[in-house]
């Protein structure tokens, strides 16, 4: 029915959820490493749209290197202020001249785009950074390889090629303590900060789970301004407990404990206070790719591979295709594809290949006990086979912005 | 009456009105060498208000070293865009950290406080710069000598001493020629601007006076976005002529050429059009103290300091204080006294001896021809007296952004 | 015997050796991020050693956030240039100032030791790289959080208390292929490149196992002033890919195919010359923890940790210590425990403990068929135990350079 | 005889040499102006000649506006050291790309250049500055205007046209302070240094002579590992201060005082002590054109051009071409002319005018009491022409570094 190279295997391991010690790492959007990951990606974004809008097609770029270099801040009950603003550069190549068919010459802005798009996202995603104290963005884009330049996208039909030999790996279904980790965070930056803007967006999440008991270790950096002094403050920091922790009921019944910013000592007036919300404003530097996978966690009781998935170009950047790919696989199958436990899937490229054809794509599930994997062969191959098809669409969907990459 | 050591002598020269050569320009607020006087000297108001706010006097800094790295430009008729942004780094020194007679410690911010200033500048200086995408301004204060932090302002009443042996000097009343070369550029950028709106801040102001013939030599750089096409264009141009040859027989009536945009060559179409109303945008780089002098304008035919006023603590950085000082001074004599048809006047410092006993306050005149030196000399003596006397308050005047320093 | 908690047991896979499909990849130490992952480290022991010298123990410090923004560059057979430098931004916090038990106030030269050792760094380990041309090193060191100043390394005797609470992971015996993939990048840049100097230090080497046949696919930079022409070039490659297929039949007798620079395209003339020996000289950017981890490998069929090892504070950074302290008990225990096929050392910390007592050290064994885990556990248990008690050792070694960390 | 418009006058004042107060300053090469001015300079210096071994001519470049960020520095009687490493950024535009009428592309690595012979310079100037501890060097050097790119010396017959409306102006002969205050900082840098090690670069000289009084103050930056302590420092300044006062001796018949480091201390222990013989190593930014005039001087006294004359093409920026010739034009009129006390040569251009013929050539002299105008003017007249002829031979002088421009 295809000739692509699709294994489906059983598994070499047990299903992580059955593993005796689990642990499990999110970093939220405001944490100095996210931050990075995000104006990278959001850069990105905008590269790729306006090669569309100016030329028809994604010229060549890449900017997965922001670098965040951490300011100093003294903050204070009520709000204090960023005494040295955090130094942001965005660091890439980008295609800034090029001809088209008609011999039409086109000088693409790519130094501004990415400082518009860079200073967007920070100013959407935080809100109690100042942008006209807190924070200078600068930009250094290099020209790329010239043999590059020309190579992507040519039309919507075409599938490119493979430009590297790598590796994407993506699982499903969360486990119970991924899925806390990863709700934790998004519930904190999400619907209780709305009522509560005293919620910084550098929301660190720690899940450890040992047998059938789950550590929660939650760092909530809180905006000083909305926190007038101590008691508010350690009010602040029981209202995340307590919201966490019935939080979590929602999602395991084994037994949770919350631990929320463990390092305060509040007698000697130490706690997680900041003017901005992320400590990126106090010595924490951050870059791309340092953080979270491309599914939103750092798990390394499974597979992961090193490739920085944001920022970089999704036509044809082989490692950041796979990577999305093989989560948005591996998730497909668990939904469609009654009786899996545990399944990974893992694409390998290889260089000068149409990237819908990969080298192996190898798929490792572990069933349910009353399930075979021949039971499912069938079924979840023609998922991998009809995702791999459709790999084009993944570049449609990262460009706007409909994919996470951290 | 007094102990100052001022003299009032008569001058080595003619007066410029009756040279036969004279040469005078101004580079207009938009001109890159004129944005980075403009940020200097505004960064340096808001660190010395900021300083008077928290800490009650101004504690040591200097901030006159803004360089401004030129962008590229892609102008276009009906507007065009900014290639690749204007860098702006900010230089200079400023205390960070202090701690007053009460023992409590003081962390000011002087690096958001340049930033937020160096941007608010620029938001109102230039219009068209659009600050998200068309600039990165950055940021570098060291912390200055540790033996200078504490020297400066300790109350109101007491008279700074000079932190260098250094020298001002101011001129007055202004020639026809150098009126006309400052009221043209007012004028443009002011009222005119007002009407129209496709004037760039970047206007340079060129004057030669041979005998009694005035060229004035005019390059405007125009805003692309309100210039649909190459009529319009001219028409500006036109435009720009006839009001500055209107406004030039407002103050002479000696015969004057006006001469807009003479590098234009309308056939090849190559014209002086901006994207953001100054040419930093593409090529242009600028620093401080290369451009005007305190009192405007650039006058080869006086005596000039070649010391940088903007962006200097007005404190005690003697330079810039008697720049301003001896020009204020100049104006007042000028003003007050009758018969005296050009004046000059020098001050010299000493290091450590107050600012307001110079080393000498030398004033050269060149009189009427019914009028001596010595019909004057009492009158313009107890002037410069009396300003000398006053001097803080051209400390107080610059903080509060009264006094021009370019 | 010891109050450490320790815990023993069967993997939950097989031995990697024995998957159907491996992955491994190595970046040689002139890949752009390997560049970054050795001067961020070399910083690291330099500041170290300054601290030690100084004052007597290391002081907060992190410089794991070096930044590679590359240049461009003109290679040419015999010898070409380069034309844009790379720009090497070290980023990261160090304890400037510090008064001493005494009473006594150092002062400690961070940025130009920081500078110094990057520049040290770069002349020993890329021998093409013209440091007065060809790169540009600049430094952004902030103060750090005030309140870790002083907590660091306050005598030998005591053991520090974990900085944060994170993992380490670490695995022995090598596979062959990961064994293959290290041994080959190691012998390029070693012996090989004494007697072939056209060998570029960035060398890139990816190995795929599919049972038992292993492609290793080499990339490796050639240096333009040793290649006189293609003829030559293609004799360097031919004399790579020879070195290493005969190389790899002393670490495997399973099959292996050796690919080396398969993007060249000799009639397009285009080919992996370089002038310095790296791709950061033309379009490829770098930072810190992006490649290897602490055991020069990436290893997706292996638990790794995210955590940049390179360049953290080796003194009570937990994230670094426990990468590196669990890699070196792998490899002891599997020196000394006969019937190992496959073990995994994880450590876990808690904030605030002693490092030398992690939250847990959790050890998984895949035995030979004729061994139990029950037959090993006391020996394993006992050199783990070991280790842990000598923990510091591994700070006093990864300041004297002795262990790598990338 | 000629077409050229020069005229000769005489000048509307005396003789600077017979004016009642004089002022005359020269900032030594180690100043960090100086240093601006001759990095630039030397930055010019190396693309020219690039440019002509590449392409056989002077593409479009300007390189005048490098910024020097100072450090900070730690000096201690017998050694101290650098700590935070000056920070040196050379700005400018350059030609980076250019097709000859072969066809042929040349790609000019004008930042790698510019890096290396800002390098060299510092290398050569500053012997105590260590160029691997104590100064970061980075290079911004933009495209430049698109239509400027090949306008430049395209042969060797051929006269350029003036790229601007500008002025230069010159001098001579040199009063007795400026050759006295010239002198001084020239001898201390030079021979004295040769046999005194703990001069430092940045000699500072101002001069004031008031009637017959000269007062000499210079400002040395002592060498910290050459002055073992308080003693031996008081007496370097004693040996400068006799060294100068014998000097002075050869120079005038006047009284001169001479005060050296006047702002030490010795009892609070403040003196000019530094690491590396200039005070950029602590606090003292710089930048080009801020110092001393094409003739090495700050001469109040005389008309002065704002222009920066170090790092500009010296093919066609008719304001530092016409600032070094006026200057030569003015040395070999007096050297060739008897009976002349003070000329002032003032060279004004014509945008879109060949260089050689100057709007006007305007000189002005002061002649001796026995001297009329009348009775040199045509020797002048005629030395003017044939200079004026010769022009393009500036261009090759300043290439080979045979005029200073600081």
């Amino acid at each position: 029915m295809t000739e692509r190279n699709i294994r489906v295997q059983p598994i070499e391991r047990g299903a992580v959820e059955d593993e005796t010690v689990e642990i499990v790492e999110r970093k939220g959007v405001g944490h100095p490493d996210s931050i990075c990951d995000g104006v990278a990606e959001h850069v990105s974004e905008a590269l790729a749209q306006a090669y569309l809008d100016r030329v028809g097609k994604v010229l060549h770029y890449n900017t997965d290197e922001t670098q965040l270099v951490a300011g100093t801040a003294a903050p204070a009950f009520g709000g204090g202020e960023v005494v040295e603003p955090v130094y942001l550069l965005v660091v890439g190549r980008a295609t800034k001249h090029y001809v088209d068919e008609a011999g039409d010459e086109h000088h693409i802005p790519v130094d501004a785009i990415a400082l518009e798009a860079a200073r967007d996202y920070l100013r959407e995603t935080l809100p109690a950074l100042d942008l006209e104290t807190d924070v200078v963005v600068d930009v250094r884009l290099g020209e790329g390889s010239g043999d590059l330049q020309e190579v992507f996208g040519e039309d919507e039909q075409h599938v490119p090629e493979a430009n590297d030999t790598s590796f994407g790996v993506g699982h499903a279904p969360l486990t119970e303590t991924e899925e806390l980790v990863l709700e934790t965070e998004r519930h904190l930056n999400g619907p209780y900060h709305d009522d509560n803007p005293a919620i910084g967006q550098d929301v660190k999440v720690m899940g450890k789970r040992e047998g059938d008991h789950i550590d929660l270790t939650v760092a909530v950096a809180l905006v000083d301004r909305h926190v007038p002094d101590l008691d508010a403050y350690e009010a602040e920091v029981e209202g995340v407990r307590e919201t966490v922790a019935s939080l979590a009921a929602d999602y395991t019944d084994r037994d949770v404990t919350v631990h929320v910013n463990t390092a305060d000592d509040y007698e000697e007036g130490s706690v997680y206070l900041t003017v901005t919300g992320t400590s990126a404003e106090q010595g924490d530097d951050g870059s791309v790719g340092r953080g979270n996978r491309a599914n939103g966690l750092i798990t390394p009781n499974r597979s992961m591979s090193m490739e920085a998935t944001s920022g970089k170009n999704p036509v044809n950047h082989i490692g950041k295709i796979y990577n999305l790919l093989s989560t948005q696989i591996a998730e497909s199958v668990v939904a469609d594809v009654e009786g899996i436990r545990d399944l990974r899937v893992r694409l390998l490229s290889q260089i000068g290949r149409p990237i819908d054809q990969p080298h192996v794509a190898d798929v490792h599930v572990v069933t349910d006990d009353d399930v075979t994997v021949d039971d499912i062969e069938a079924d979840v191959r023609e998922i991998v086979d009809a995702e791999l098809a459709d790999v084009t669409s993944i570049t449609q969907r990262v460009i706007d912005g409909e994919l996470g990459t951290f």
